[in-house]
C-alpha cells in the first residue's frame, strides 16, 4: 500500500546502503573507533563550520540520545526546559525520569517555546524563596523541527540560545529530522546556524535515510569526560561501530544529506498543495515534511483502505487530525496515487 | 593487516547483509512491528523448540540486553549473582548499576559458577539473620560460552537451572556468542538444550553474524508486562525494527546461525593446533572460538606488526596473554599468514 | 520574634515530646521492630477503620514517604497524575523523577484537581495509538489538604477513587498535614473516610505535632513485598525505628492528633478573622491552617520586621502572596500581637 | 533482659536529650538553617582543626549518609573501591547500586582493605586496554572503626590517602562508630588525624549517643554545589533540621562526644576480661565497642535466654560467632550479670 505513514517506513537511502555494502568486508576496530566514524566527524564538523574543540559522537537512536545528552549534560540539581508537547516530554515513556531527569515543560505553541517564556519561567524561579528545594533550570530543549513540522527563524534561536547563557543553561537542539528543517523553504536557518547557536544538537539520521543512527555534536568543549564510557554505561555503545560511522560518512559525501531534505520537503509541498487544491483544511501550517491534515472521519475510514497515514489527534466529534510524512523514499507515483483516491 | 582481534571486526554475514539489500525499499511498519521481526521470532521459536508461551525480542547490543533483562526481570529487592569475571560485572561500565541493580559476584573458575557455588550463597545468604538489610538473590546471570570461551556441560546447566528453581530465582543467559557455544566440538547442549534450561537467554546477533542486535528470548510465560514500553523507557526501541527484524530472519533462515558456528569453530581449531604445533601454550582451554594464547613479550612485540590480535592479561613480568578470535570472516589464507609469521 | 513562618517552626508536641523522654533508657530492638512502632500501628489501623490486612510503617520525612510510596507501588511502564501545584510536582527538587518516574501534571484548580479531569487524561492516553510509547497512569496523587489549604469533599474523593479503580491505577493520598485537614470545618471527610477511600495514604507527624515522622498507611493489602528492605535499599531506614514509633504513639493516643489539629484550625479562624476584620484581602478561600494573604509591598515590609510568615507568590507589581501557618505552637498571645502591628 | 544486642538499642544519650527539651519550644526556620545546626558544624570544625573551607551537613542515617557522599561526590564513570565486607557492599540492601553506583570490592582482611591492595587494583585498572568499558575507580570508602571493629593506624590511614591522590580518587571515611574508633586505646588517630587524612567522613550519631542523625564533614572545599538540594531530591532533608543540630551541639559540647566514645571502650575493655577470663575464644582481636566471641551452640542456646547479643556467622559445626556490643548506656550491673551467667 501507498504509504505516508512516516518518514521510517523504507530502508536506508540507497547510496547509504551501499556504502555499508562496499565496506562491509573490511576489517575494522570497534566501539566507534575506525576509520568511519572519524572520517564521517570530521565531515560533519565541516559542514557545520566547527572547529577542533567540536565533538561528535554516533548514538543508535533518537530517545537514547536524547536520554544520553541531558543526563550526562546536566549536575545533579538540574532538569530540563521544554515544550509540553516535546518528544521527551510525551512520547518517550518516560526515558529521562529513568534516568533520573526532571522534564519541565511549558506550554507550547505548535510545538514551539519562546525566550521570552524560558527567561520568564527562570526569573519565576529564582525569584522563588523557596528555589534550592526545587529543580533548577540547566537546560533548554527544543525540536527542530518540532513534532508538528514547525520550524524556529534564527532570530528565534538567537534569542533562546542568549536567554539560555543568561541564565546558565546549555541549549540542546533535537534534529531528529534536521535535514526537513534546513531544506524547508521558509527556514531562515542553515545547519551552520544549528551549530553557532546551540550547545549541542543532534543530526537526526534515523528519519533522514540512514537504516539507523544520530549525530550527536558537542559544538565547543562541552563534551562530558570519558563520554564513550557515559555511552556504554546506559547501554548505548554498538560494538560494530561501522554501522553508523559508514552511514554517516556516506550522508555527509556529496551533500547527500542536504539533498534528502530537499527532495522530502518538495514532495511535501506537491502534498500539500494536493490537500489544498482539494479543499482540505490543515490543523496547523507546517513547512516541513509532516503535514497535518483535518479530515472527516468517514473520509478518514475511506482513505485508509487505499493510502497508509498517521493518526494524530481527534480535532472535533467528526474529524480527525491525520499526519502524511514524506521522505526521500516518496515518489510521485505515491503522490499521483493519493491525488486520485482523495 | 590480518585480524583475529575480535568476532565483530567485519561487517554483516553476506547472506545477512543480502537480505538487508533486497528488503531494502519495502514499506514497512516501525518499532518491531514489521512481518520481518515476527517471522524471526516464529523461526527462533521453532529452532529452540519453544511453544507460544514464549516470547522473543530483539535489542541491539549485549550491555543493553543484559541491563534491559536484568532491570525489567529482578524484583525492587533482587540482585544477580554472577560469576566475578561475568561480563555484566566486569565490562560494562557499570550499566546494570546504572538502572539500580547490584551484582552479587562470586568467584568463577574458567569464567564458569557453579551449582553447589550458587547454592551455598544463597543458604548462607536465607541463613542470615539480618538478610532483611541485605540485596535478595533474584536471578543468576551466566554466559555460554564464557568471556573466557568456556562453555557449560548440559549437567552444569541442569544443576544451576534445578538451584534456581530451588531458591526461586531466575537462570539468564547471555548468549552473546551462542553460535560457538553450541557449535563446539566439546559442548553437549544444544539450542533446545538451552532454551530447555532458562528462564530467558539471548542470541547472540552481533559476534555472531549480524551488523547489530540480539535476540531476546523469554522462554515461557515470564515476558515483562509492557515489555515494549520497558524497553523504549531504556532508549533501546529502534524507530527501523526492521533492522534487527531482518537480520536475524536470515540468521535463522537455511540454518545460517549453526553454520556460521560451525565455520568459526573449524577456524579455531585450526588456529589452535597452529599455536600447539609451534609449542605455545595456551592460558586455558578453550573449546570455542576464542583462543588464549601466552606469548612472550618479546614475540608478542615482533607478532603485533603482522597481526592483529587482543591483549588479555598480563601473564609473568615476561610473558601476556593474548586473544586469538576467529568468526564467520576469518579465512584459512589468514590462518596460514599466521602460521607463517608465528 | 512571632511566627506563622510555618507549621514545623517548633520541636515536638509536649506529650510527644514527653513520651520520648519516658521510654528513653528503655532497651529495644532496632529498624522498627520495637513494641512501640508496633503498638502504633495498631492504634493507627483502630483509629482508620482498618483491619488485619492494612500495613502501616514509619519514615522520616514527607519527600521521602512520597519517593517510596511512588517508586515502590508503579510498575516500570506507569507514572503518577498530579496537580501541577502537587508537591511531587513542584517542591521536591525532582525526587521521584531520581528515583525514575515520572510526573503527569494535570491543572490544578487551588491544589485540586478533578475526578474528571483524571478520567479525560486517562481516555485520551489510552485512546492514543502510540500510547504503548508513552509513560502509562499508574497512580493519582492528591494531597490532603493540598499546597493550597484547600479540602477535597468526601464525594469528590469518592470520585476520585472509582475513576483511579476505572483505569487501574492507585490512589495515593499524602496527608502531610492530614490533622488540618480532617479537622476543618469545612470537611465532611474524617480519617476512617480517608482511609476508606484510597489504597495509600500518609498520616503526616512532622508538620502535625512530631519531631520528624510520617506513618504510611497501605489500606489493604498492596503493600509492596519485603517493604522494609525496599526502605533500606532508599536509605530510609532508621536504626533507632523507636524514635518514630514512641512519636506516633504519642499522637495516637488519647486522641491527640486530632486534637492538635482542631486546635490549630481555631486558631487559624481567628487569625483568619484578624486579617478579615481590618480588610484583609486572601488569595484563595482556605478551611485549614495555612492561610494565603495579600499583602502591599510596602505593607510586607513593614511586617516582616515583627512577625515571621512565608513569602508565596507575586500577586501583582505592588503586592504579593504570603502565607500564615498556626499549629499546636500558635499562642492566644501570638494571634495578639498580630493583631495589633497588622 | 540485660542487653549487648547493639549500639542503638536505647534512646539518646541523656544530656542529648537534655537539649531536645530544652529547646523544644523555640522558634526556629527549618531545613537545616537554624541556629543549632550552625553552631554544631563550628564545633564539629573546632574540634576536626578544619578551617572555613571545610563544610558540615547533617543526615538523618548511616546508609543514607554513604548514599548521599557517594552519588554527589563520584562523576558518572566512576565506582566506589570499598572492602567485600564494607557496610555499603554487604548489608545497605544495594543503597548505592540504587543511586547507580557500582561497589568495586577489594577482598578484606578483618575489615580492612591496604593501600598496596588499592594501588594494585588501580594500576591493573589503567594498565587494562578496555578500561574506557570499565567502571573507574573514583573513591575509597572505608570504615573507622570497621564492622568488624577494627581499626586503621595513622600509617595506614596517610598510605590510603595518599594512594587516592596518585590515582585522583576521593578517600571517604564511614565513621557511624566514630566515637569508639578514636577512644580506642589502641588507636594512634584523633578525630583531626580522621579530618587531615581524608577529603570526607561522616561522624556517627547513631551508634554514638543520638537518637538519630550523622555528621558529614568535607574536610576542604570538595562539598558539591547545591549540596541542600541534592540531599532533598535523595529524600533526606528533615523539614525539621534542628532535630540534627541540637544533638550535635550537645554531641560536641564539653567534649561529650569524647566521653561517650572513652566510657563505651571501658566497659568493652571490662567485658572482653570477663570472657578471656573465662576461657572464651574470640573470633578476632577487636580494639572497639563490638567484640567477636566464638560460642558453642549450646552454651549460646543457654545464654540467649539471659542476655541479648548478635549473631554473627556460622564458626564451626558447633561453634558461632556472636557480637555484644557496648556504648554509653551500658552499666557496671550488666556487666556484673553477664559475668554471673556465663
Amino acid at each position: 500500500m501507498v504509504s505516508f505513514a512516516s518518514d521510517y517506513i523504507a530502508g536506508a537511502h540507497p547510496a547509504v546502503l551501499k556504502r555499508l555494502v562496499e565496506t562491509n568486508l573490511e576489517t575494522l576496530p570497534g566501539y566507534g573507533t575506525d576509520e568511519y566514524c572519524a572520517s564521517a566527524a570530521e565531515k560533519i564538523k565541516k559542514a557545520c563550520g566547527l572547529g577542533q574543540d567540536a565533538d561528535v559522537y554516533f548514538i543508535s537512536g533518537g530517545t537514547q540520545t536524547n536520554q544520553i545528552v541531558i543526563s550526562t549534560m546536566l549536575k545533579g540539581y538540574e532538569g530540563v526546559i521544554c515544550a509540553d508537547t516535546g518528544h521527551i516530554n510525551a512520547h518517550e515513556a518516560g526515558a529521562i525520569e529513568y534516568f533520573g531527569v526532571k522534564a519541565l515543560p511549558l506550554k507550547g505553541e505548535a510545538g514551539k517555546i519562546t525566550a521570552a517564556a524560558v527567561d520568564e519561567y527562570c526569573s519565576t524561579f529564582y525569584g522563588d524563596d523557596n528555589h534550592e528545594h526545587m529543580v533548577f533550570p540547566g537546560m533548554v530543549y527544543i525540536s527542530f523541527p518540532t513534532e508538528y513540522g514547525t520550524i524556529y527563524s534564527k532570530e528565534e534561536l538567537s534569542d533562546l540560545y542568549e536567554v539560555c547563557r543568561k541564565h546558565d543553561m546549555k541549549l540542546f537542539i533535537d534534529g531528529a529530522r534536521l535535514a526537513y528543517g534546513i531544506e524547508s523553504k521558509a527556514s531562515d536557518v542553515t545547519l551552520k546556524d544549528i551549530a553557532a547557536l546551540c550547545d549541542v544538537f543532534y543530526i537526526g539520521g534515523t528519519k533522514c535515510g540512514a537504516l539507523c543512527g544520530e549525530a550527536v555534536v558537542f559544538t565547543g568543549g562541552c563534551c562530558p569526560k570519558h563520554f564513550v564510557n557515559l555511552i556504554k554505561k546506559r547501554g548505548a555503545l554498538l560494538a560494530k561501530g561501522r554501522l553508523l560511522g559508514v552511514q554517516f560518512d556516506a550522508l555527509f559525501a556529496d551533500d547527500l544529506y542536504t539533498e534528502i531534505g530537499r527532495y522530502a520537503i518538495d514532495m511535501a509541498e506537491k502534498l500539500k498543495k494536493i490537500f489544498a487544491d482539494k479543499g482540505y483544511r490543515f490543523f496547523l501550517e507546517s513547512p516541513t515534511n509532516q503535514q497535518f491534515v483535518i479530515l472527516d472521519n468517514k473520509k478518514l475510514k475511506e482513505l485508509e483502505k487505499q493510502v497508509s497515514f498517521g493518526f494524530w489527534e481527534k480535532y472535533s466529534d467528526t474529524e480527525t487530525v491525520v499526519r502524511f510524512a514524506t521522505s526521500w523514499s516518496t515518489t510521485e507515483e505515491d503522490l499521483e496515487f493519493l491525488k486520485r483516491v482523495l
